[in-house]
């Protein structure tokens, strides 16, 4: 079982807080990348290697740290104690087979995100990838297992200094961060339902054995986006309500509209899902249709040609007395039985409606 | 994906608050007309371009401001930063894909409602509208996608000039705009119902393939309209219990009223559902109790002839010793012993029922 | 959809509160009989016309005004406003498609009920008509769709004079009037339980098309039933919860009777459902079980018959050189070689347990 | 629908709290049973007639009253008298179709319980019996329908005169009679799990109809113990929850347990429920595999004997001119031809796996 | 009914507290080990028989009471009494037939859970074994049915003697031992896991009547995971939420991560069931669709030769007068006559496209 159904064996037996990363290695290199932020100034820096100076959190701006890469237990771990995690939100991180959720420690907020995105091996139509947020006050820490372009558009914004972005604080870019995660689910929804629309045509014109094979898959696939939502769901809804110091009021706005949105994707997933079971029975219930069509040909030819075949049977019978087979009109005679038989049956059908 | 099933993929990545319309274009021009009334004056004027200036809220009488279309990003900025509202609100506005709700602000009350229409177009039966609504003391502004006319019986109420309407507040009427778009899903629900009804008899009398698909594409608007309705359920119920000041006591009463037409009316599509699964069964057990009728015809038939057959080909054989077959009375014996075969079958068929 | 699946559509687009009759007219003329009683004395009147005097309430002795007939918006109006109804509680009064409900308005109660009985007109098992209550210190109002006798037994124990009934307030007398109505239900769900029983008996002996029709319009007045006792089982449980001053303490004990009753009836409801979709499933698999049998016949003679054809067919050849033809011991050789084939055919059956 | 379904319609229009019996007589005589018993002492009586005192309560022991037949009505209502129970307790005693359900009054608990045994009549498996207890301090009375002897073992712990049950007071006694009731569900449970496990083998090796009519009716006794376990299990929790000063401290952890009993309990039958569904499941695919091979049989036998019976008839034609008919390699060569496509077809099966 | 479906009927009228061993006895002797140890120290005891000294609980160390085998109801008793536990305690102790439960105790805390592993017997996949936990300050008592190896990881951690698991109380003891029994059920779900995938692929490639047996199986086991898996979260849950002083507040956070997992588990079991569900489901229409394509080969070879059969039979009549036979063109004629016809119907079979 691939794609996280499972969490890993391998933790079983170990102490609790003991880091081993759970999950496939997805990256060859750990990456950090620092950005701090006011609404002044803004700096960006990488982190090449573990010895190098992890950044200090300012009063004065946002400090914003993602790492790509979460298979390295021991840089996680570096970071981890650098900013005084506990051991449970470090071993979450580096088990990338967790459901998404929300976790007040004492002084932080812990939240485990699940990306979506569709597999290119062809095996299955999505993926998911895990994305862990670390949330103080001024400082955001981000864990990725990729180093995919998920936060492109919001490091642009910081970037071009202007904007609510840059005037806020680090409740507001992990409210940002969050906020990118879930429209991403949109993009994928948009295209399942294109999908969805393409395999509704074909089954109301030419539905296959592929076709039904694509509603299964599909459906299977709705199992899979279902799990990895309706945490999330759990998660802002927590987020909206958590009545810690590290998220403002003006905030609390922000998040309730993510909720929202999460909300509306499990409708459209929870749709997603009553559309495929209905076109599951419709296949059904044509194939139910199409083998009565075929039984009904079967039987319209049976019972229209043994008659006759039996009849000439009997005139093929080699008795030496059969009186018919000795005059004139016999075959005529005969050949007319025969048509007034067949059309007898082909009226039978029509009035059966079989026709 | 038309209908709003899922949010549209434009925004992802966009700052919340950026304001895309989201949806199709359904009007040309953004239209707005202001209505202000009390229980002696009424005033109606039309506001032409972006320019003009937006109408003034009196504390002594009720201002609507009515918006057709919603594409134009900044006539809705225009209108929001007019009358002070949140950048969400606004965003809100022109996502036409919003799931009901109803949002409380500091001195506003957002409500977001679905109205839902027969779509003309042929190829779903139902297609829906966002309406907006904005309450603030002395105020409503509602935005619609369209120049329908679903308000048109409201105005025509204000302008006779007497009633409950014109003697209460900005509060009332937003119950009289929600109330309307309330009632105009019963007249929906009783067309559905007609349609239900002659689908029923037809399934009774003569089910075709016809009546399978239309049953499968009601069971798939009825998704659509559970959609549409359950969260307009979830936003009358917050709307009944919501303890803002801008809703007086007595309008409460007419609020609790609307929420029971809202749960009648799920109860209605939840019944309606049922039924159509109902039918579905229904037709398939039809469909299996015909194609063994189909059966039955076909090994009757086999049944009797395929022995007959055989006999008469026993006597067609060519062998040079056959006593039978120079026999005076061998035709006829044959005859016979054929006859009671074929009705030694058809008793057997009468005692197993199938006859 | 006649039987209240939903509600007129007459409504929309008119003022809340205006009095609209909705639903078939049932009697033609009003009429209202009101009673008056105490421990010592009883008094009964019938109120012929409009203009009549309304009764007025009396502090010493109970009063209950019946009246029969709802279509005539203008009595229910001049009867609400005489005892102070609200506009939407004479609304829901004329419209005869409600769910069954209860509101507290300020000095009264107001319940709403459905009471169900079997329908004549032969197209389904049952018909529901709307029996409207109002509760005030001392009054009773009821309004029904019809004259038929529900109240009777209420009326006869009022009238003889003593009990518990003639000792108590009007609390108890609507309670009364609610429990004759529950009481009812009982009848109808025992008779459709006897209806169940003899299908149960009918689908093990002899299953025809007709087993399958009755079954699945039972499943459909299911769906109707439930729909008319889910709310009721709502309106009992917040009538026992009410805190209302018109309720005394004494009355909730039998209010919290009816109820179990209520939840009683829904646990049969939902039962005799099960039971339903039970039978539908053992149709359906009986169905498939005779469709084998009927194949196992039809293959049974085709596998036997088939290949004895086949030989007869080869000796029926005209090839001048086939030397079997002019053996003496051929022709029974031959017969013997079928007879043969037809034993291991049969042989082979039973070992398949086919026979 | 015997098996207590439905609420009698006797009682339909008559006063509430008039004793009317509803259900099966069960028992000709009503018999009546006293044990009074605390630490030290123990005695037993029985009261033979309606006419003779009935036991005083003591405050220095438990005074156990046992009463077996409740059709006589004037029998319990003079227990109930007596005792000082509220007419809706006699009526609900006496009404043996009542719900499980526990209901707190002014001086004593009112508990309804079902116990279930198994039908010798043969119709169902299973039968319920309705027990009520009244628990006052120092009292408790039981109603049985039958002189049955479930509370045999209990009656035996008393008199053995040691143990908790002597100690304590009357709420320890209330326990040990639901305790009682509650094992002997179990004692029921798992015989029926016996007869599953049964079912389940000849499921998969002998699967007939009659497999398939016992899994129907094991699945319709399962509807039946669900009604009547679920209202137990609210009751349960109600008296745990019950804040009666009846009920002693130390009695609560008992009934706790009892509560996760019967928690237990519907765990199980829920499993059952699944079980049996998963069992027509199975036999409706079986039944569907067996199709399939059936006529698969018939496809392969059809398929290769028409086209050589074709052959056959084709040189069986009496054409005058039929060159082959005479050649000597005539014969052999057809039957060759007629072996090669035998081989065909088979081989051609076999490559699509049929055989 | 093995593997725990019923509560022993063992019990059944006897007196609560009695302790009567339920289950599969699965060990010959009760054997009993000792830890106890502290930051410092470390000491390990093993207790040999019934009469040897219970270990007394120091105030400096934390003791771990082991005791593997339940059946000897002495044993558990002595070890109850000795530490003061309540008698429906003991009684759930020596009762492998309970559901996981947490109960809070005046003194101590009282755990029952259910550990899960592989059935080498062959019939179920799985198995249950019950494990009981006493949590008492510096103490833990912990029982299971066999001398299983579930804890071996867990003492070999204490013998290291570093890591938090010395330096915490017994609630973090507790707390390990849960994780160790929780973790295994991953272990088990991932293999689980593994037979699904396999399953799933030999569905689409090869499905023969023994993936449908599997499919059964499996979901019959997943029945009895979840009926294992559902009290636990209920269990850990109340443990999370305890209030005990016996739990300090730095366990509780490591209660939560358990309880997670638990939620984990459950999230896999249901989409394991959705799987299963969903591979019935292909199974069921893969295998119409196969009748489907059989029975279209039945129908092409009865449809095409049937008329030429019944062609070949007109020509063998023996009537004397039948013009064509006589003719040189007859034979040729009619052979033409049949290939036409036979394209014919292949040409109509492909416009059908069934070819």
């Amino acid at each position: 079982m691939h794609r996280s159904l499972t969490r890993g064996s391998k933790k079983a037996g170990l102490a609790p807080g003991a880091l081993v990363h759970i999950g496939e290695r997805k990256v060859d290199e750990v990456k950090m990348t620092v950005m701090s932020y006011n609404e002044e100034s803004f700096r960006e820096e990488e982190i090449s290697g573990l010895d190098s100076h992890l950044p200090l959190i300012s009063e004065k701006s946002v400090t914003w740290l993602n790492i790509d890469g979460i298979h390295q237990s021991d840089a996680v771990e570096r970071v981890g104690t650098h900013f005084g995690l506990h051991p449970l939100t470090m071993e979450d991180i580096v088990n990338s087979e967790q459901r998404a959720k929300m976790e007040e420690y004492e002084d932080y907020l812990f939240i485990v995100l699940k990306m979506i995105c569709f597999d290119e091996s062809g095996r299955y139509y999505l993926k998911s990838e895990q994305i862990s947020l670390i949330l103080k006050p001024n400082l955001v820490i981000s864990f990725k297992e990729t180093e995919g372009d998920i936060f492109g558009a919001v490091k642009q914004r910081i970037k071009n200094g202007k904007g609510k972005l840059r005037r806020s604080g680090s409740d507001y870019l992990a409210y940002t961060l969050i906020d990118a995660i879930v429209d991403n689910y949109f993009v994928i929804l948009e295209r399942i339902g294109e999908v969805l629309e393409n395999l509704q045509t074909e089954l109301i014109t030419t539905p296959t054995n592929r076709t039904l094979q694509s509603i299964h898959k599909l459906k299977h696939e709705m199992l899979f986006l279902r799990r990895a939502i309706w945490p999330i769901r759990e998660m802002t809804s927590n987020l909206t309500r958590a009545e810690s110091p590290i998220i403002h009021g003006a905030t609390s706005v922000f998040l309730r509209d993510v909720h929202d949105h999460v909300v509306q994707m499990i409708d459209t997933v929870e749709t997603f899902r009553e559309m495929l079971s209905g076109m599951l029975d419709l296949y059904l219930s044509s194939i139910s249709n199409r083998m009565n069509e075929i039984i009904k040909v079967l039987t319209i030819i049976s019972t229209i040609f043994m008659p006759l075949t039996f009849i000439a049977g009997v005139y093929g019978m080699n008795f030496r007395y059969m009186p018919e087979l000795d005059r004139v009109w016999g075959y005529p005679a005969v050949l007319i039985l025969m048509a007034s038989i067949a059309v007898l049956m082909l009226f039978f059908f029509r009035r059966k409606k079989w026709l």
